[in-house]
């Protein structure tokens, strides 16, 4: 079971805290049915929304883990974003923007695959913007999660996080598997030249915005199956925890029973 | 010439403090000609823009303003944004939502008629939300602010202020006049029944929401010329201090000067 990374804190990102134990101790089905049933409740209740939000580096799973875990939520109540490079438009505005155009309304569970937290990842390594600028940006998010929070979304994130060995195992899968190698780009293996930078970008996100309200969880994704398994667990543990309820019927309406014509 | 109101102190709204004494001291067309040339090099620039915030009671000439100070600019970098009540799909996000998508991008002034105040001013007066929801918004609203500031977007709001006397002299004039008075609303006459209790929201929200990053300015606009010359005035003023700058031209281009055949 995840528990929330502790506020303040160095986290450990060495490969070895990317294996897990043997196996996951139940089936994802169970979980996703159970979540299934959770999200009906909290579309009907529609008072409060559950942003989830996916990081970590290339071929980390966050494609698999949004499919496996949330591919079968009523679409309606669940909507996925995918943060890639910031279009023109996007680009002229704050870094935020987008990110909040993209907050699940009342009643839906979002998912962020990549985030506003690319602007302190991506933003920095890159060099896209002064030291100056994107230092700030950790207490500008911290403060945009509690504004959302006081306003009804549940905020959980999870850093997918993987080993230097299995990135290059699923990197040199791609390349081999005429199904996935058109996509690849070259620029895919610049990053993981960078992969030290990574770390202690991802290191120091983690220690600055993992917060009580808006809490980061480190995922030891090496193996897909407890990836998954331990992301769903920790989505249907918040969701029970809202315990979300259908609203009352109206009495005008109840009073029909065993009249309709 | 409007002073910022300084942060953290409770303001004069008295009726008094809706007059203005003479004409004001020059030509409005000469300030929104500088306007005009000011904005054209903001929009050439494209680092920054400007967010300007009007807000005040029913008639005391949001529209005006908008129309009189802002009426001539280049409306491909100026944009109006009027908050009116929030339609169903707002209400189901944070009311920071709607405000953050109308944000002008860089390069360009935005003007919001009404805004993301009225969470704290028609909220807390028609009891739309509880006390302890609407008042942990001021930290909000200022963080926001703060992290726009921190992202290129200069902002300045503006308080119109009107009398008591002069409101009614002006919804009188509205309902006589048939151009008018097929959009007057019972309501707004509701509205000015709670006079005592908006000017009480409004004084909580220049004290703790003006602050040195984001001013508000309160203008006395008992009289329209006034009015409109102290608004336009200080926007002049922002976008001089701004002092935006025509990008050079690229040297290969300028190598063909007097070679163009």
């Amino acid at each position: 079971m995840l528990l929330p990374h502790p506020p303040g804190t160095a986290p450990d990102l060495s490969d070895a805290a990317a294996g897990s134990a043997g196996d996951p101790p139940g089936k994802l089905s169970d979980l996703t049915d159970r979540l299934d049933r959770l999200q009906a409740a909290l579309g009907a209740e529609e008072k409060r929304s559950v942003l989830i939000v996916l990081q970590g580096r290339d071929a980390c799973g966050k494609d698999g883990t949004v499919r496996r875990v949330f591919g079968n939520l009523n679409p309606a109540y669940c909507v996925v974003t995918s943060f890639k490079r910031p279009t023109p438009l996007e680009l002229r505005h704050d870094y935020l923007w987008r990110a909040h155009q993209a907050v699940p309304p009342r009643g839906t569970i979002g998912i962020f695959n990549r985030s506003h937290y690319e602007d302190v990842l991506a933003v920095r390594i890159h060099n896209l913007q002064p030291e100056a600028v994107w230092r700030q940006r950790y207490q500008h998010i911290n403060q945009f999660e509690q504004m959302l929070t006081d306003e009804g979304v549940i905020i959980r994130k999870f850093f997918l996080h993987i080993s230097r060995e299995e990135q290059r195992r699923r990197l040199e899968d791609r390349l081999a598997d005429p199904a996935k190698n058109w996509k690849f780009q070259p620029g895919d293996l610049a990053e993981r030249a960078l992969w030290d930078d990574f770390t202690a970008a991802y290191q120091e996100v983690l220690q600055r915005c993992s917060t009580a309200h808006a809490p980061w969880f480190i995922v030891p994704a090496d193996r897909n199956k407890s990836r998954d398994h331990a992301v769903a667990e920790q989505v249907v543990q918040t969701l029970e925890a809202m315990n979300p309820q259908y609203p009352a019927a109206d009495p005008a309406v109840l009073a029909f029973r065993g009249k309709i014509l």
